[in-house]
């Protein structure tokens, strides 16, 4: 079916805004809408404003650039975990990843992507200058690349390896129990559960 | 991957909202609202407001029941089609599936569902009432049955036809080139308009 003829310019433009997201055809976007049409008036209220609240209001922590509601985002904010110990990631899902394997106790930093000449993303579009400073700061004792095994991960890591090695801090990387080409995100919670806990050096993989 | 620990109490709301819309998970939700959260604050307002807009603002036409910017829609107040005419069918995607055929040039009238006890759907629940004082009205002198063909689709045209063959009109229903047993909405569009073009007369087809 194509949809061209819209019996509504209203219903017109929902459908277009829901198809612009990734995966959502225009089919699937009209069935979303039409099913949107037939909820109450608050619950669609409830929906777009947590849309909009979320752009509008949501922060990124200064700290390590996880998504957050405050300034700091509640695992950098939290004493009981270990500060000395930074796990690098390549976005939030990571993050939620980690934390749901309930195996890690140390903090993290969001790099927001990976380098990707491919996709004309370099060093300097990703937090790696902040991640450098906090290095710096002297606090730190080790610092874990958990970013996705593919070639741009690796890259990343052994750019990121190059830059840290001169601080006298430990680098680990997420044992390969990882599947060679897998994106993290994808991996099942008890392989990433002991791949961070079976960390390796980082030196002895890529010697 | 269960998602149970947010890094934000937005973010969980959004995701919670998306992950009502039929057919997305929790997964599929994370994935749309970071997606949004990437993009311009201006796309992502236009999206929010597309939504609420259409549910506060659209209108169901006063003739036929189709969703409409006005009180009539766009079909039933343009003078080049048939108004003696009308294609009765289930719901508004029904309406976009048969126009996209362009084989179809009387009016609609949307019932806003089928017959169907088993979810509690009784006649009172639907646009019929409104339909037979159409035909009542004496302008109409035939009505198009493009009903599902399943059984509730089968039961609902039965019961319109013993409501409506009192009066004097054609009574016709799609050819059965629709698959039995096929959901309308997934027919192609050459057999839908074909089926609409070689309608057969629904006393015909029940004897």
């Amino acid at each position: 079916m194509n949809i061209e003829q819209f019996p509504s310019k209203l219903l017109e433009n929902a459908v277009t805004e829901f198809a612009r997201l990734p995966g959502i055809g225009k089919k699937t976007a009209l069935r979303l809408v039409l099913h949107l049409l037939k909820r109450d008036q608050d619950e669609v209220h409830r929906f777009g404003e947590a849309i909009t609240r979320l752009k509008d209001e949501v922060m990124h922590c200064l700290l390590c650039h996880n998504i957050s509601d405050t300034d700091t985002c509640n695992i950098c904010s939290n004493s009981s975990r270990d500060h000395g110990l930074v796990c690098v990631v390549e976005n939030i899902r990571d993050v939620m990843s980690i934390e749901n394997t309930q195996q890690y106790k140390g903090v993290y930093h969001v790099l927001g992507g990976i380098i990707s000449p491919m996709d004309g993303i370099g060093p300097s579009d990703l937090e790696i200058e902040s991640l450098l400073k906090r290095v710096e700061e002297g606090s730190i004792r080790e610092v874990i690349f958990a970013l996705s095994t593919t070639m741009e991960g690796d890259s990343t890591n052994f750019y990121l390896y190059k830059k840290l090695s001169n601080n006298n801090i430990r680098i680990t990387t997420l044992a390969r129990g990882v599947s060679v080409g897998d994106e993290l995100e994808f991996t099942d919670e008890l392989t990433l559960g002991r791949s961070i806990v079976n960390r390796l050096l980082y030196e002895n993989i890529i010697s």
